[in-house]
């Protein structure tokens, strides 16, 4: 028996399951794992017992993932807080197992003001590292260990909190987002331990609890922690695995984000919920007014209606426009994910690609999510609500800034708000903003993911935008000025925030595999680390780079 | 021991209880209970054991209430529908313990379903009776023991299953509405038991365990039951305790109520909940479309702006104006207890009374509750919601029929909906509707009444109408003919339907003494009973009785 497969077993049956029953060209054929035609096995791959070994650990990490969704760690439930430090000490602990050091580190926000006036704790930031070499370069990854809210009866077809596997998906809450991607570090580094292969780069990990939350305290750490000899002052690069591959097989990489403003408007007129039959008729009810209010921000067909918000929303450009004619894209197949082909009269709001995935990744979009304080429960209720909020948010593209979306928000509603001329309390509320952010493909960090990706998948991935916004990536570039790379690891039918949230099982897999290679395609970069590297930032225009909209490019010796 | 003493005494330790030190000149006192100056009592009044052996059982009714409210009937909830049953069951316990025949009559509607196509099974309604002497008259009592949902975190200041005293106000769920008013009848029967009196007529009851969802099943039974020789051929009145007065010490009687239309709007543009990130831009958002069509339903002063509406309000009298000026009503004291002075801009809607009053009697309101199925909790969430039901209702006024409005808000929902140009899925659903309700009162069950009123509180009642809805007293008076009395026992600050629910203690143990004292004076009124009465009714020109707007006459001999 090889090491390899002594060790293998070892660790598999220390888990309590059996060894699976797979041939070396198996495993080999699955992921093209050499260079060479599939089924002619020539060794070449220096990670080819890397690939085999997680294809033999497959059922453990399913099993490690079971026990990760077990824990509610659910950041819009107060009552659930301490499910997020649970969740946050098992993968501390996990990390330390593995050899890694560990500080939890202390939320500089230190508590959540709930509307009720209590407090509760945030959470700790787990900050992790494996290796401290000075000649390796530092790769960051940042992940987060809180989830979504879930209820088996928003619509789930199995228990949200129970990981069950269905036809190779493994539905569950956090399955996808993000626990599974965050853990995949883990798992990588344990296979390279249990291997004896020297982790090529040094690792960090900055994993938070807040982040569907809108990551309070996050912003004060990455720049506490990116002052000179902290944390994260040697990073080289940043990876985050915390989105979607633009359709369901074909993997990306990501170098956009749209990014965010929230907003609650509320509005009240008494002090308790009142009878509509006994009091109907004696107060300006402040129901009426909140729908007012929100029926003038968008037009059915997405147009959003707030002066000024379109202001700043950078001009598409001709090159820009070609860019969309090679995505690999099928609207029918995103009709039938997005789920609009099956009810009737319901249809996507664009019929070409081009036209949608500008609709999706770079104009901004206002969404009405719901009301507090109303009546909301299946049946009838007659009551008029005493103080009911409106939320809804804009998904922001460049060049808007938050804050100006926020006082065209404000301005807008207080000036609706006059015209109904009504004695109610009236206020707006703009929760936490994020910028989009936009990066290059061109950048060392894009291209060694695009050769991880190939090599684990035998084809190279397409370059996308995304409409989602994740906050972290422009905190983190903007703080360290180090690239951020967006290396999505779950297909786009992962349903992430929605019902049957899923990870595919061979994403799971494939993912462990692509973070290893990738960090010996980050290993082979030629030049002195970014972090040390002391070249005049190049102007922006230089970098202009055909169809994308240069960011993230910080020296001459980075290209 | 006088034998009063003595039944008192055993009752109460049989409950657990010691007597309370009360002199017969204390609880004479407090309540009026003769007709003779405070202090001096002649024992003239033939209740006055009555009176006074319930205020020796005070503490026994707060008990008994506490064991009816801890049991959660809440007819909105499916899953507690077994709950509904327990309080049927409990409550036919206790009639026949003290004497009376019980019937628990099926269901016609059987079933309910579910929105989800499940199917749960509907309450039976319980059919009382105590006495059945030809030559008395027949009182038929209507009560319902369901109750409207409630979760402490709506704002309930104590658990609001567990029956809290504070202050002389007895905190719970059903409390008022209606657990507390419909078992006094009860109560007021076992005092006639314990104290070896004779009912003056005989009683009926009707209780249902599905008022608070649209009384399903009631409108089928009531008409079965009305036919000749069945439970409700032989009623000569009805009396309710479903309301409330008007303030919070004065009594009333009730001679009119707005009826209701409740309506479901529902949109729906995928098939399943999409995160606004990832796919905001691909659909046509249902909760866009949704608020813009509840937005056009009603403006900020109250004006409903669906056609048609208005139509049939019969028009407003100048002898109806004169009414409205005698009322006992405080406008500073209402809006206190709407809670509209505490809030900065807030105010009522009107600033005299008579507008006020007939805002919240006559004229019809269109009250906005909630949605369903979009994003309602705390925080913030990111979900462009698959299928969202927009919930509104209508009071309804003489002469509107609740057919009619379903048509036109239906027509205007669709026309408004045609405008927006959606491809979504729209519907639109009415529930249960009721028509207003009108009595006189000049009807000598109304007289009664008042008497009884007058004697046990020292003041005439005044005569009111109400906003609410209590579709089955249109239900018994169509079926029968029989005159319906609206005799509330609680105050107007009792809040049904709201957080703190709560019913006073001094104002349960009176109810018991009007019931009784009702009964007496129904005994004493003259001529055939009504239901043997061969008279014709005589015309609607003729019963006009200045200030009210006739409905409830028969027949010559009543009055």
């Amino acid at each position: 028996m090889s090491e390899f497969n002594k060790l293998s077993l070892d660790a598999v049956q220390e888990e309590g399951f059996k060894p699976l029953r797979k041939t070396f060209s198996e495993g080999g054929n699955r992921n093209n794992h050499t260079s060479t035609a599939p089924g002619s096995f020539k060794f070449k791959d220096p990670l080819f017992d890397y690939y085999k070994y997680i294809d033999y650990r497959e059922e453990i990490y399913v099993n490690r993932l079971r026990e990760a969704v077990a824990i509610k760690s659910v950041s819009a439930w107060p009552d659930h807080r301490q499910e997020i430090f649970k969740m946050l000490e098992w993968t501390a602990a996990w990390t330390e197992k593995l050899g890694g050091k560990v500080q939890l580190y202390e939320n500089p926000c230190k508590t959540q003001q709930l509307d009720d006036g209590t407090t509760i704790p945030l959470p700790p930031i787990m900050l992790g590292s494996f290796g401290n070499d000075p000649k390796k370069k530092t790769v960051c990854v940042y992940g987060h260990l809180d989830v979504q809210p879930a209820l088996l009866t928003d619509g789930w077809n199995t228990e949200p909190f129970e990981l069950t596997e269905i036809d190779g998906k493994l539905f569950g809450r956090g399955s996808t987002d993000d626990k599974g991607p965050a853990l995949s570090w883990l798992w990588m580094v344990e296979a390279f331990n249990e291997l004896k292969m020297d982790l090529p780069v040094n690792i960090k990990m900055i994993y938070e609890g807040m982040e569907e939350y809108g990551s309070e305290g996050m912003f004060e750490t990455v720049n506490e922690l990116a002052k000179p000899g902290k944390f994260l002052s040697n990073v080289d690069f940043f990876c985050i695995s915390d989105n979607y591959w633009l359709g369901k097989n074909k993997p990306c990489l990501t170098y956009g984000l749209r990014g965010m403003s929230y907003f609650e408007v509320g509005v009240e007129c008494s002090t308790k919920d009142l009878h509509s039959g006994v009091y109907g008729g004696s107060v300006h009810e402040a129901m009426t007014d909140l729908v007012k209010l929100m029926s003038t921000l968008v037009e059915t067909d997405g147009t959003i209606k707030v002066e000024g918000v379109m202001k700043d929303v950078a001009p598409v450009t001709e090159k820009e426009q070609e860019i969309y004619e090679t995505i690999d894209f099928d609207l029918k197949n995103y009709a039938e994910e997005v789920g609009v082909t099956t009810i009737g009269e319901a249809r996507l709001r664009h019929d070409n690609k081009k036209d949608l995935l500008m609709a999706r990744w770079r104009f901004p979009t206002l969404s009405l999510h719901g009301i507090e304080g109303a009546f909301s429960d299946p049946g009838a209720k007659t009551v008029i609500p005493r103080r009911v909020l409106g939320k809804f948010s804009l998904r922001l593209v460049p060049d808007q800034d938050p804050k100006q979306i926020a006082e065209c928000v404000t301005k807008h509603l207080n000036a609706e708000f006059d015209k109904l001329g009504s004695p109610n309390k009236m206020w707006v509320k703009a929760h936490h903003g994020a910028k989009a952010w936009l990066s290059s493909t061109d950048h060392p960090n894009y291209t060694a993911a695009a050769a991880a990706v190939e090599k684990v998948y035998g084809l190279a991935p397409d370059m996308t935008r995304e409409g989602g916004s994740i906050p972290i990536a422009t905190w983190l570039e903007d703080a360290t000025q180090m690239n951020v790379l967006l290396l999505p690891v779950g297909a786009c039918d992962d349903m992430a925030h929605s019902q049957n949230e899923k990870f595919d099982r061979k994403n799971m897999v494939n993912a462990i595999k692509v973070l290893g290679c990738y960090l010996f395609e980050i290993a082979k970069i030629k030049g002195p680390k970014p972090s040390e590297c002391r070249c005049e930032p190049i102007s922006m225009e230089d970098m202009m780079i055909p169809g994308a909209f240069a960011r993230g490019f910080r020296c001459k010796c980075e290209i």
